[in-house]
């Protein structure tokens, strides 16, 4: 049965890359208000292919924000019940100057397909998707109930799907989760996720004055916003890049012996790493660089602004200047906590009247993770030692899934990350690609998943 | 002689004034292409009465933009040759409905002379050409050689005055500068101002790799070049907010005793002056505040962006920030030095393998500054005494005057500022005036400071 299922998923390949191109094309940009018509109809897109395949119920799920796309298949009773995620939103795609080919036309290169988008997460959610319109269509049933859930904001930290959750609870009744999101750990040797770190955002706003003076008039017996912003982002890691938050660290508990030597059974040539990337060295050298990109907590200044930024210069002494922070969170650490810890380190550091206020563009997710022995671990385990003839090496993502920790906290609903974007392919960044190879390698690995998940019961998933 | 100068312009008085509202009738607004008419008024009002009084080679100066007005008398050899500056054009008189009387109508209340431009500065103008005029009519000779330049586009940074005196480089050399502009520095005691901060540009640029990164996938073991930047920009200043790169200020002297005795005669209140600004205190509080603006050097960042700064959030790692620095110079600090003391000291704290490149908006000026002994300060100051009965306060202006170090530059000119404006005197703003106190007061003062500039010979103002 599942190899007719893939047979049929072959002789489609062209189509179904086709329907990921169509979607590529929508310029579904979550964070930025000017795309909410590409938001619009790349929803109307999974919506129509939704029900084209045979799924019922479908329908947006609305949280205040942008909606997530649902559609179900309910008729293998007694077997057990999958949320299936991926996301329709894309990062912002500037610069644009940088793409080689529009970043919402997809292209295809040297077996990619350019396009914003296309590895986070358009192409592995046209995968899962793909794959249960073939179960459908070849054999009129699914082994697993499905319940397809695509979300509108994951690039933004899911602002409202703990809304979405709350308000459609009954509808996303299941007994485990399988995430297209957070690919494959290594282009090397199989790898298999079993969590992502949390994040929790923080803005930081300082003001030094009432309005923006002259630099030459008040020069040198005021303060500017943005030297005193400066020093406290500067106050947040020493100079070789270790965080000097204590208390934030404090929430991280040590690695573990097993963690190390899973770490270290994906060791990357860090040499070569650092050369690829044209990157800088930073962090803690007693650990390796996959522990310090997937096992330690972060604090990054992701954007910062102040003053005059255009053309040539301006003597203005600035009053104002913002930094968007963003912590990456390891199991243990809770995001409120986190933001609470690195808000007193910069009070603390704050000079007598400057004005320091804070924003969050999120409420933030904890660390997920998934523990040994769970049905979802042992069927994708068996799966990629099918499809690749090696046993995965267990990883966990840098990157966060906002929707695993919150499908963990409100459904108990335990996640596999089962994507299949690999980590060279530019994400968030100009010249974002998909392997067009991953297409097939996907459809049957998603193909076999679902087989060998009918072989538990739904009890077994909750233990 | 001078006596029967001043008695003659005490006589001209009334039509000294009726010439001076004649002039601001004309709006010479140079920011707004539409009021092109009333430049070109003020440009033939002014080279008709440089013609009546009797100068030769009366003309417009142009650099592209609007031109100066120029006259010059050349009738005693032997005698020093003094650039005599004004301007003018005016700045804009939006916004209208504050105006008590409208701008471009000169109304007399109460002893003030409203309108736009009468202190800023066609008043003082006016004082410099009717003194000339004066010297003229009564001794048909003067004791000093005068050029007269007028130029038309102070109020918009002099964007051509470089190409005006490097077309009329011959025209233009002389022994010193007079500017009519930048007034008297308080309405209680008399001051004598002996230059401005100059001013030198960099622009300092961070890289940490080949693009923007994923800050989830790589955050924790690369570089981000707005934490790299932060910490660079944070090392200029101690906490206190004191500048704490030593060989930048190695190049700036200790103040003076009559530096510090100055500017305690012109103490602010200091407290005050933080209120009304709602501004942070900073640098060294050894120092006052009048001695911080005016005295010291400054490292301002006048601008510093990278990574995502839209609305909301973008978890990206950025790979490059920019910064814009200025720095204001006090006499004895050559900017290109001052440039690169900066620059070095950025490059010592630079992590290896961070790209640190910089690049500069402007070649820089110097400070401006009349020596203790200068001819044009020696003269000042004994007309100071003569006409108020009391030894001037030394002042000096925090900002760059364009004008200064252009012609200080571009033809070796020290220059005496010899404005009649006073502080109260809402310059740039609504209801604008001048002082009717200040047309006698100046013009006997230009009689005499013309009269004790004679005494000294040509070479004593290149010494």
């Amino acid at each position: 049965m599942t190899e007719d299922v893939i047979t049929f998923l072959e002789r489609e390949h062209d189509a179904i890359l086709e329907r990921l191109k169509a979607v590529l094309r929508l310029p579904s940009v979550s964070t930025d208000p000017a795309y909410a018509d590409g938001l619009k109809a790349a929803r109307s897109f999974f919506m129509d292919r939704l029900s084209a395949i045979g799924l019922q119920d479908v329908q947006l799920l609305d949280g205040g924000g942008h909606p997530a796309v649902y559609g179900a298949w309910n008729g293998a009773p007694g077997a057990p019940t999958l949320i299936v995620y991926g996301h329709y939103d894309v990062q912002p795609p500037e610069p644009f100057e940088l793409w080689q080919s529009p970043p919402f036309e997809p292209t295809v290169r040297n077996g990619r397909l350019y396009a914003r988008g296309a590895s986070d997460v358009k192409g592995s959610t046209t995968i899962a998707v793909e794959t249960v319109a073939a179960y459908l269509a070849v054999t009129q049933r699914c082994p697993v109930n499905v319940k397809i859930f695509i979300e509108g904001e994951e690039e933004i930290g899911s602002p409202s799907l703990r809304r979405i959750v709350e308000r459609h609870r009954d509808l996303l009744q299941a007994d485990g989760m399988i995430s297209a999101d957070g690919g494959r750990g290594s282009t090397e040797v199989p790898t298999l996720n079993t969590g992502a770190r949390g994040i929790a955002w923080l803005e930081v706003n300082v003001r030094t004055a009432a309005k923006d003076m002259h630099s030459g008039r008040y020069g040198g017996a005021l303060r500017n916003a943005l030297h005193e912003l400066a020093a406290l982002i500067a106050s947040l890691h020493d100079p070789e890049g270790r965080i000097a938050v204590p208390e934030y660290m404090a929430g991280a508990p040590a690695l573990t012996e097993r963690q190390r030597s899973d770490a270290a059974a994906l060791a990357i040539d860090e040499t070569a790493f650092y050369a690829e990337l044209q990157g800088v060295p930073r962090g803690d050298r007693s650990y390796s660089v996959v522990e310090r990109l997937t096992l330690l907590p972060t604090i990054e200044v992701n954007g910062m602004c102040g003053g005059y930024t255009g053309p040539g210069g301006k003597t203005v002494l600035p009053c104002t200047a913002t930094a968007k922070l963003t912590m990456r969170l390891v199991p243990g650490q809770d995001p409120q906590k986190a933001v609470e810890a690195v808000r007193r380190h910069l009070e603390a550091r704050c000079p007598c009247g400057v004005k320091l206020t804070f924003s969050q563009n999120g409420g933030g997710s904890p660390a997920s993770s998934l523990e040994a022995g769970h049905p979802l671990l042992v069927a994708a385990e068996t799966v990629i030692e099918r499809t690749t003839g090696q046993r995965p090496v267990l990883t966990r993502l840098g990157g966060t899934v906002p929707i695993l920790a919150i499908f963990k906290e409100m459904l108990g609903l335990d996640a596999l990350v089962f994507g299949f974007a690999k980590p060279d392919e530019d994400v968030h960044a100009p010249n974002e690609f998909f392997h067009l190879s991953s297409i097939p390698e996907g459809l049957r690995a998603w193909t076999l998943l679902l087989a060998e998940l009918a072989k538990f019961k739904p009890e077994e998933f909750h233990a």
